[in-house]
Parts: structure tokens; sequence; C-alpha cells
């Protein structure tokens, strides 16, 4: 992609009223832009590592089994009713009648729905397991929509809900997805600590969440300076009379951000819904349920704040927006624009997504621009280098340079990928 | 897949209120279900299709030079209320106020929005001309949702923007888009129709609806049965008495069912809404607006309408769920089960989408199946054959049949779907 023909509107400053720092780097970065108070639009850059993340998050929900459904954001009052949860959740929960006169609401979290849809077809134990999975925008009536896209009025989640046939199938498919989210946050570069935590709204009995360390959290973990451990923040916690389970080090309280939750329903759902099927012993017996969910959206802004320094975004590769930029630092000349040109088709003719800053900008800015949005690797082409035969590698995270002859850089860039040769 | 792994609920019979052949065949090969009238989940063969036709829609608006961005549902009424179409489009607005007292209503498009993030982060011609699309769900009011996916209350759409300096520049971003149009829909396997609109709630001058031909459209279209022209309706049209302009025949009335339409708005909202940039003589002047839209979840009954017979769907294949079906015949036979794992292997490991029916079913439901979902080819493995070494190929759009040795069969597929080997 050319710069001048894409659309990354960065800005130099801070915009006000964003205190956290993946707020402040989202908005100047051009990955979002805020329509009002917890509702956002993606911009093209924003979209694209939303993608990714999408992207992986998928492949690791299908490894483990889960099939992917498209649920609606319009759901009848009447299923709420029928699980009570119209009640429990009419704080967060946007409501209204259409033109018929039917009551809806848009949809908070769907573990309504997908009961609702597994009664419909779901008759028999030998159609068990089944764990359905989606990935869609949901609605909260926000009263005090935070951080940008932490805590939105309107989101983007992954939810994933099993069925299975006794308390041994559910915890299966509990540690499958508890497993499968380990390796989803891993490969989006977070370091996360997971703690037995309350069901609360969702109801059912052992449920984990999963959260990495940040300044903007609302919740509470408990720290080791000394040996590193991290976990939940004893019920009994006094700060430096709670010993570290580990070391018998001191803990310390720490914030931390939820980005993900599994839960172990069992029947709540099931039982106020009729979702019944016929076990093999010929006797009809409620599925028993498990929920997951991924914070997807609010997983952008916790890689934001876990990933990032004073310069701008540090973008893990395998969500990053773009893989490789490559910036020409003079474009008004021939040959150091021919040969940008030419690394960049190089680049993409090896599969690897690029962007080329083609911007008549000066280099102060094309520099201050590639840190801010965060592209793991930049090549730097300028004219005593074209001359020469000579590019700059840069790594963003090191923020090392390294030098290479013009026909090695391809490949440089590939091996750093880790795609070798 | 293994289908006795997935989840493809199809059903016997047609379901009770479905008058629509795409009604009826998409319910019955489990695409999507309905949660209550005008909303429906996707289930995942139907989620499957969607991701084919927004994977084409994708790539001919990339190539186009459009940018896809991701915008909210939620919506300031105060955007509406500055273009009048607070007024306008009332009946089919769905709003609401939230805890905070903020009046907001679901995006039925995006007009409104688009314009006013234009108007925040475009300043200069330098920056013009810009696409910028999105694929997203929208809401309408509907007091009659009918046909199910046809016409919703929930839908998805392909909406995209283009602003330009000058009505030359507007010409020139339609005619992209009326072309990209032209290419998405052949790839569907659709034989559009593409007729001069007019504008309705839009605003702008000249428009254009692409339409396919299909009963339960609520457009009409001009027909000539002798030499096979389509086209507007004239104004004047009258049965029997209105001519062919190609052939002068006898012009007949078809119903017709709109699937995208492009509209030339000119200046409406960017005027309303202040989207202004500064010219290269040093005059700021509103920017030059286009808008064009494809129902997406329309699409997919649109091909259904046009691509069925009486046992089912008949995908085409760029679109298809799957690309392939290995029917395994029997399924407690471990020689028929060992040959249509192999042959599912050898298409998956040639990048193919496979779908094996390992369900220990009658041949007759699993054919049943097979046509009602309408994958455009199926290897079907028998005892007969397994001992032969010889697999039949169905094609189901031609009905036709061949024989091949078994280890030929994986390659005849990937010829006969334009893979050449």
């Amino acid at each position: 992609m050319y710069w001048t023909k894409y659309f990354i509107p960065t800005l130099k400053e801070n915009p006000a009223g964003a205190e956290a720092v993946s707020h402040q780097l989202s908005l100047r970065a051009g990955l979002v832009n805020m329509l009002t108070a917890g509702v956002y639009s993606y911009l093209p850059l924003g979209l694209r590592v939303l993608n990714r993340i999408e992207s992986v998050i998928r492949q690791e929900m299908n490894e483990a089994g889960a099939h992917e459904v498209f649920l609606p954001c319009l759901h009848p009052i009447e299923i709420w009713e029928k699980t009570g949860r119209v009640e429990s959740m009419k704080d967060v929960m946007i409501r209204f009648e259409d033109q018929r006169g039917r009551r809806l609401c848009l949809g908070p979290t769907h573990e309504e729905i997908i009961t609702h849809l597994a009664q419909q077809y779901i008759h028999s134990y030998r159609q068990l397991p089944v764990n359905l999975y989606q990935i869609q925008t949901k609605f909260r009536d926000e009263l005090r929509p935070r951080f940008g896209i932490v805590r939105a009025a309107e989101f983007i989640m992954k939810d994933a809900y099993s069925f299975d046939r006794d308390e041994k199938g559910l915890k299966k498919s509990y540690d499958l997805m508890y497993q499968a989210y380990q390796r989803i946050f891993k490969r989006c570069g977070l370091d996360i600590v997971i703690v037995e935590a309350d069901s609360g709204a969702m109801g059912g009995s052992i449920s984990h969440e999963f959260m990495v360390e940040s300044p903007i959290g609302e919740d509470a973990i408990a720290a080791c300076p000394a040996c590193g451990y991290r976990g939940a923040l004893p019920t009994d916690f006094s700060e430096g009379g709670s010993a570290c389970p580990k070391c018998n080090g001191p803990l310390v309280k720490k914030s931390a951000l939820e980005i993900g939750h599994v839960f172990q329903l069992g029947t709540k759902y099931s039982n106020s819904l009729n979702a019944v099927f016929l076990d093999e012993d010929g006797k009809q017996k409620p599925m028993i349920m498990g929920c997951y969910g991924i914070g997807v959206s609010r997983l952008i802004a916790a890689v934001i704040e876990c990933l990032h320094d004073e310069k701008g975004i540090v973008w893990p590769v395998e969500i990053a927006p773009f893989q490789v930029e490559v910036l020409a630092l003079q474009v008004t000349d021939v040959a150091v624009m021919d040969l940008a040109e030419k690394l960049y088709n190089g680049l993409r003719n090896c599969g690897l997504d690029a962007l080329l800053d083609d911007r008549d900008e000066s280099a102060g800015r094309k520099f201050n621009d590639a840190e801010l949005i965060g592209i793991p690797y930049a090549i730097v082409v300028g004219k005593r280098g074209a001359a020469e035969g000579i590019v700059e590698l840069k790594d963003r995270r090191t923020n090392s340079t390294e030098k290479f002859p013009v026909n090695e850089a391809v490949d440089i860039c590939l091996k750093k990928l880790g795609r070798g040769v």
C-alpha cells in the first residue's frame, strides 16, 4: 500500500480528553475515530489490526473444534424474560419497541440466543459436544464509557458457547477453550495472568479471568517483585503483609485489565430455555453449558497498553497492520523512489504486507509517523544508500538499525519475520 | 470438515411460512435460522457463503482503490438532524435514548457518519479522491419483513462512499464502482440487469440499480422474449404495446430484485455537514460525493433465487460454502471410509475446501442433502468402487456423473474448479 493513496490520518498532538496511553496512541496513529463517547469508527489501519486479531482468534477457535456462527444484534425481550436476565442486566441493556410493537433489545451478550438455537437443533447425545462461537458487535448502555475502546457502549466480542452431555464433557470443553485462550493471547504478544474469578451475572460455578497488568485496569492482581509471581489477589490481602506463595516475599497490588473470561455455566440457561437432549440411557437431560468471551476491540487497547514506548506503538508481528514499512526519504529523487518501489514490490511478491511511505514530507515527520504506527520493521531508503546500493533496516522493538546490501534486504526481512527463505 | 463434527442442521420439509424459494432453501439447507420476524442467525454453512461473498466484494473494492473501514451502529441523532434525514427516514429509523439521556439511532445507512468523518480528516485537494467502504450490519424498522433475509430488519450491507474535488472526479469514481459491481455480481454467478433509477431518500442526481430477475422482486424491468433484451421498464409501458428497442418485438414486464445501487450524491451531505476542502485555486469547496451499496445478506438470497433446481441450491464455485463434498456411502465399511478420507485429505492438501459426509445415514438421505446444500462437485465413494479403485464424480450444476480411477479424482476436481494441475 502506498501511504499517499491510503487513509492513515496520524495526529502530532495528543487529542484532548484521552487519558489512557492506548486511547492516545490509537487516536494519534489513525486507528480509530470517536463518533460519540463510547462509540468508535475503525479507520483502515485500526481495521487491519482488528482483522489480524480476529484471524488469530478464528484459527485457534477452529483448531479447538469450535464452529463459527453469526447471531443477531436485535433480540426479542421474551427470551431474556425466560432466564430472568431482563432484570439482572437491565442497567446495561438497551431496549426499545419497534413499529410493530415488538419489545426488542440490543444484545449485550448471547447466552439466551445461542441456547434458544441449540434447543431447536440439538436433540440427541449423538450431536454433542458442540461449541459455537461468533465475532460480533455487542452493545451496553455504559453510563461512564472510558479509555476509548477499553470500555465502550458498542464493542466487538468473540463469544463461544459449549454444549455437553455431562460435567466431564464440560470440563473437557472448558479446558480446550482455556488452552486456546492461552495461545491466542500469546500470539497477540501479551503476557497474561489467569485468575479464578467470580461468575457474576453469567451464573454458573467455576470461571477464570484472563488479564494483563495495566494502569487502566479495573481489576486487581497480586504481584511479587522479588520472583515475578503474579496471581489472584488474596481475599485477606494487605500491602506489605501478604506473602508470595512462591518465594514468600511481600506481595504488592497491581491494576489489571480483563481481556477474556471463561465460565462453566452448567444448566442455568438450558433449564430456563428447555434446551434438553435425549441421552444414551433414554432420559431427557438439560445440556451442560460453558461460555467463553474475549473482548476483541478491547484487546487492541490492551496490546497497545502493554507494547508501546514513548514514541508510539510496538506491534507484535502477528497482529501488526503491516509487517514492513518502506520509508523513502526523498520521494522526488528518481533513484530513491525506484529503489523503494523495487523493495516494496519484492516484499509483496514474497507475500508480505508492506506499506510504502511515499509522502513528500520531511524525514523527521516520516520517522516519527513510522514509530507512532509501530510497524515491526522499516527499510529506510535514502539518496546516499541508493547510490551505494545500501539500505537500513530498523527494528521497531529493539530500536536497532542494521545496514544491508539492497539485494539482501527482502530476504533479511523474511528471515526476521520468521518466514525462513 | 467432517459432517458429523460440524453443524449443518438440514431439514427434510419446507418450514411453515416460508414463501420464497430462497427462504425455504436457506432454512432447509441449514444456512440461517429465524430468531424473530426479520432477524436471522447465520449458521456455519450460511456464514461460509457470507464470507465468500464478502471476500469477492473486498477483492473488487480494493482493486478499485477503495479502503475498508468499520463504522458504528450507534449514531447520535444530532448528525441526522443536520441533513434533515431524521425526518425523511423516520419510518425506518430505530431510535432510543440511553441512560445518559443521549438521543441515538441504529444506523439504517451511513452517509451522515462517513461525511462527518471525512470532514475531520480531509482538508486539501491533495487528499482527494478518497473512497471508503465497509461491510456492516444495518437496521431498519421494517413493518413487513418478508422472504427471510431478502427484506430484514437487521441485515448486512457493503456501503462505499467516494469523495472528489469535482464532478469529473465523481464520474470517474462512479464508473470505477459501476465496473466493480459488474465484476462482483458476475463472480457471484448472477446475470444482472442495470437500470437508471430514482435517487429516492439518498438525494443526488444520477443513480443506477443492479437487479436480478426474480418472482420475489419488488421492482419491475422490461424483457423481450424474442431477443433476450432486458432493461428499464419504459415509463409509458403497456403490456403488448411497448416495443423492444433492440428488435422491435413486444416487451413484457418482469419482477426484479434490487441487489445493488450506486448514486452520484453531489454535495447534499458535504454541504449539510460542512465537509469542505481547500482546492488548488485557494477556494474552499464542498466535497463531491457518491455512494454505493450492495445488500450482502440479500445477495445470498438472490443467488439462491437464480441458481437452484427442484432438489436444492446450485452454488457457483466462487461463493460455495465448500468446493467439493466427499460422500462416503457405507461409513461402517473400513475400505470405503479409508478411501473417502484419503480423497478428503488429498483435496485439502491441494488447498480446496472439502466436506466429508461421514454420517451413518442412508445413501438416499446423503444424496438428497448433498443436492440440497448444493456443493459444486461431489465425489461418491461406495463399496464396489472402493474394491475396483473407481469413484464417481457428480457435477451439481449439470447433474452429470462420470467415473474415474481413484488416483485421478483429486486432479480432475482441481481441473474442473479451474485450478489447473
